[in-house]
């Protein structure tokens, strides 16, 4: 539990016995599903020895899937899909297979009972199975691990290449030698093995439906520098913010950011508008998570012990704040105030996405129907209840098409990606959050 | 992982919610199967809801029944025994059972899977199942909870009770304020729910068989002040003590024992030959488990740092150092010089139970065959090996008979006892390490 | 030890006895004296009862000091300075002094013993004096603390204040509620207690002396929303920008920032250059600062862990860099590589402050002059060195006039300041640091 | 903080750097002192270097003279007389101290500055003094380090010794293979470096005082195995409790203790009145001590949780317990009530120590007088309040006796003390707890 660094000091570190293979991996705790039992990877010991399986996602239909596990007699001892996945894989041995087991005619068949969402690593002795659901829902993507005589000069063409690695964000290769290479397709299963890469099959969707990667990659949960659908995250949030300027323009004298998230957003607004960028705040990075508050007096100061306001650059003027979403409307009103009390005349809000509505259930943590800001009364006027000007959000067209637009002029060049086999439209998004389109049917 | 006391903190207690029943596990953890996955209870979620399980022992033919869960298409995520049983439990769903399950009927088939060693406490909704084994390898008892109110009175025939409990060793009750009720038999099946403590059945062990309760629970592992088979342990020491004097007198001064585990063995056989009792030895409470020893001079102290010698209590004197076993035979060695470097002029050593030469497989962590003293050639001269001027063992049949002998004269007046349905001899010992002779075959 | 979330957790802080005055300390912890002896504040027992001490600087002529108090008879415990001046404050009545203590006049004595640098605190039963060597070479200012009902109102001329808070840097008054009033003068004493905050006494420097405020606190030490001689550290960093924009322009064409504290030098340089500002690197924030690196491989990659490169941002682009200081040379190289293997055609490196080629005497850790990249020979093709295209630094000159010009246009506001008994020039910066001229004559 | 083998891990030990001497300290943490800024030893700079000092005991005037070290202007930044002796020795350069300190003489003077209790250890460069009070309050014993190779030989008269300790305790050098050498006297400085041991003076008393070592070191507070003035700690409790069977005899069955620190005074009263000695309780060694005790129920089962009874041992026996001391009388009644709830049909006390009326200024933590049981009505009806069938104790003659008996005998053969130059008597122990004569006059 904890950060990795945290979690493996260097003494764990050094207990691991060499190898040439591994995975792991890391999740965000939510409330309700953080234990210990519940880490991955989750590993189990079968008739044809150990496989390990590691789970990004929420299986739709994971309820139905349960049930049908624990009717063969299998006990399951988490809550956790990843076990669910685990104990599939190992009851369902296909026709085909004999002595030794099929682990893909495993994988595929677990594809077929269950269409989203799943990015996964499945590792037996010495090999390492990717796999990513048909909807593309959760991102996979897959690096080539470079030599380091070779990292820092053109490494066009070379043939000795060291290794390979997969991440659900290509962020993760630069930190470690590694150099992107190419996503993992919806539907495909990529094996990785010491003969290397080989993409092994397609698994297709339904006739007529599109991909489902999660938009709010995009907007919020990946790290800017990170690469998906070949195109970089900050590049598509910069783009938000010039449509943003675009739909929602304003008359006012500076545009600036709530660090650090939309400051991307907030330099495309401001290129858009001709309005100059400055900043507004800075971040305090010792608050204490676990600081107390002894009196009510500290706990009234909420976020000004989170943020330092940069008076002197904006007193007497009106500024445009743009923020990358707003869920619950809870941090965003004292901000106002804050920059209200230190001197701006007018703060208009901006914000780079539209307001989310829905709840997911593939995989995503957001808060209560009841919790969200944009399903509550107060929205109506929203401004007036955050003390803001003005309030504006990106449109839900708007928002698809800063995505797309980048996808579309790429699509020419990637050979790649024209010659896969999914059946139907080639790009396509999960936007439920916001417009309440699942893209499987939920059962219950 | 860690002493109870540690590992679940006062503010780890204060999260539990309030309830009525409750399993748990203690055990001293023995190299290589100390992991925290294989804690206990083993908690599954199955069909009819999630069911728990504790287990004390050792599953005789656990290879063999971990193939036949695995064949089923059960992925298995430790190495425990206690995960098996849980599987298994889940699996079997026997004839009788339509829509309610029937964990007695699934608990009476696993009986049927696995002769020994087990103790098992299994816990659905509003139930706990106590089992123990047919051979009653380990032990397992029910005490009575009584109202603080009467604790301190006497409390003969009360109606009042609270609840009841159930526990390995009878020593755990008086901590928690309840009394000795009764031992689970070999092969029982008892249910304790809000109706009370109820005797469901006895699954018989095949014909001939005689009970095999572990004879080093009395020797060794116990604490002093708990009952078994209706006698105090530390009687049965004390007699063994006694016997020991019978059968290995010593022209000496003084007894003594290594303090603290002998000491009952020490007064016996100190009451039994007429020689006076002393203390040689008194324990120092502080040595740390993890204390650094910087350089040779400290490693080479040994036993120095864990023992003071009572220097004038013995010096010029021989002395009789009873212990209750010798097992690899590296303390007793320094501890001998210990007293002849302080003015012992003999060190008798005896030993109040036989030298253990074989294996343990139900469940005793026992160092391999190559360890033990009793298989080395250095047995030839044991005293000339440790520096003693004489050693001796108890013998088998001592041991036995000073366990059997209380027994005996317990089973005249212990009703619950006599009116068991075990088919063949009531009384039996498990004396394998000592003598090689399994109670069951062992399969491979 | 550590940072004061988790040296004073809940647990500790509940444990306090309620108040209404304290002191407290904290700091970087620079090799070799980051010892929990030498944490402050100092508190010793005297005849009149006890008094606290907290100490920022470190004073220029420690070594006699020690010396005097020792030869006294004192034994000192620690090699803090902070005890230092607590003995010296016990040690010494002066003449007027009968049966009550006169700390000020104690004070007063301190002071003439030793011109700089500190700023005290010293907290003595009800009262707490705040204190300001001569040359002001550290900072320290008030703030008042506003009743929260006010707290989001404009606050003019309210009358119910609820306390006053003293602090090295203004930044930290809006976390608690206050709300910056003014600087304690250089050489000033100035009383908070019960009746508010008077001051007492204005300390002269020798004749012709001007102050001596450290300019690194501009530079690179403060929180950008901190407030020193009357303007914000961040809009003087922004000056340092804009003149290093005049003092080295570059034929580029985009300008960007090593995150995050160049970041208003680099908007400043933007501004004044007209080229675009983008964002290049990303900021990794979960580095784990103990993380193992167990192969050489890892080690080498280096910053590459630390920031992530937003290739698209600048590939095919000629980028100026602006950093806000370069000490060691070790860390600018690494970014340049990244930058360049991301597609970066030509980096240019200017930095918002000249070389330092001296160390520090007055509190501030500066490397050894052998490990500052000004005083190597490699400084001499800085850039061939460290992979640039070109390097310039900001003048000594362009420092000061931008630090000091906003000062120049506050003095005429700020009756406060002006009426400062303070002789000779108002105004003086230290740079020992960059010319080596220092404030006061250094004895060794 | 904490036990040793915590508070110095391995790592921590690590770090030190290798030498000759070293000097360091335990104790008990009372409440109220236990803080770590009390921790010992003490070390000061002064003119002359450091100097180090670790204390035993109270200082019976340490008011008067922490006013005297504040009244020169020293300011004490703890609490604890270590401090303050550490002060004294930098403070008070004797007449005869030229260049070089003379820390002998400035120790002779301490000692007629304070007459007791201390054990002192001060280390100044490679020389290590070990002082004693005049009255020899507390203890102190010098300990010879006996090579490994020769330590299980007959180590008599041999040359290369490696080197000496001292200890108050000489239970501890056993543990790290030192054999005790002597005392060190009553107002004895000993100094220690590589030329050995050598006695440099012995302070007297004032004409006609006997000394006054603490008789409670043999009663309680020593392991068993040290030696105080030639004789074995565990010998004089034995014979406390022949003297307790002499002056308190019982007409009852069998004779036990409260393990374990009552076991030798109960084995002497068997001896003496020729009941038969057994166990009546176990103890339980995993007890928590932060244990929560989340009920009443729990909090009332009290030391029910401490011991386990040995019911069949004592079941219908009218049972003799020996304590060594009662202080406050509340653990003795719950065991009594668990003795006679398992069977017991009478419980006699016997005590091995005369009841503590008065308190200690001399180092011993003891309860207020109003706390103690013999200052409590309760006293008059002691055994009817602790439901004891009879309750005796020691007689203070019968105390004091038992210690100098063996005193006495020893007198004869042991040169070393008879030639102390001493005044006056050279037997004498400090009784004030029991009787309320202190050894000198106490100030206030």
């Amino acid at each position: 539990m904890g950060l990795v660094s945290t979690a493996f000091p260097p003494e764990a570190l050094l207990k691991l016995r060499s190898g040439n293979l591994g995975i792991c991996h890391t999740r965000y705790s939510t409330t309700g599903f953080s234990e210990l039992q519940n880490c991955q990877p989750f590993v189990v010991d079968t008739l044809h020895g150990k496989i390990a399986v590691a789970h990004n996602g929420e299986l739709v239909n994971a309820l139905a899937l349960r049930r049908k596990v624990m009717r063969h007699g299998v006990g399951l001892s988490t809550s956790s899909d990843s076990e669910l996945i685990t104990q599939l894989l190992a009851l369902t041995p296909p026709m085909e297979e004999r002595d030794a087991p099929n682990w893909v005619a495993r994988i595929k068949n677990l594809m077929t009972e269950t269409p989203t969402s799943y990015s996964l690593l499945v590792m037996y002795k010495d090999v390492i199975y990717a796999v990513r659901d048909p909807y593309g829902n959760r991102p996979l993507c897959i690096g080539r691990v470079v030599p380091v005589s070779k990292l820092h000069t053109s490494g066009a063409g070379e043939e000795d290449t060291e290794g390979w690695v997969v991440s659900s964000e290509s962020c993760s290769f630069q930190s470690i030698g590694a150099k992107y290479y190419r996503e993992v397709l919806p539907g495909e299963i990529v094996q990785i093995s010491k003969h290397g890469v080989k993409s092994l099959s397609v698994v297709p969707r339904p006739e007529g439906d599109p991909p489902a990667f999660c938009i709010f990659e995009y907007v919020y949960f990946a790290r800017p520098d990170s690469i998906f659908e070949g195109q970089m995250v900050y590049t598509v949030r910069q783009r938000c913010g010039r449509q943003l300027a675009i739909e929602a323009p304003t008359d006012a004298d500076v545009v600036s950011t709530v660090p650090e998230s939309a400051t991307p957003a907030a330099l495309g607004y401001a290129q858009q508008s001709g309005l100059p960028y400055i900043e507004v705040l800075c971040k305090n990075r010792y608050v204490g998570r676990t600081f107390i508050q002894p009196n009510t007096r500290l706990r009234q100061l909420g976020v000004a012990k989170k943020f330092g306001a940069l008076t002197d650059n904006f007193a007497g003027k009106r500024v445009v704040l743009i923020d990358d979403s707003i869920v619950r409307g809870n941090t965003i009103s004292p901000i106002i105030k804050l920059l209200k009390e230190a001197g701006a005349t007018e703060v208009h809000i901006r914000v780079a996405s539209p307001p989310i509505r829905y709840p997911c259930y593939m995989g995503i943590n957001i808060p209560t129907k009841e919790e969200l800001i944009a399903n509550r009364p107060e929205f109506q006027d929203i401004a007036g209840y955050i003390g803001a000007a003005s309030v504006k959000y990106l449109t839900v067209e708007g928002l698809v098409s800063a995505v797309q637009e980048g996808i579309a002029s790429l699509k020419e060049k990637d050979e790649m990606i024209t010659t896969s086999n999914t059946s139907g439209k080639r790009v396509g998004h999960c936007t439920a959050c916001l417009t309440g389109k699942y893209p499987v049917e939920l059962e219950w």
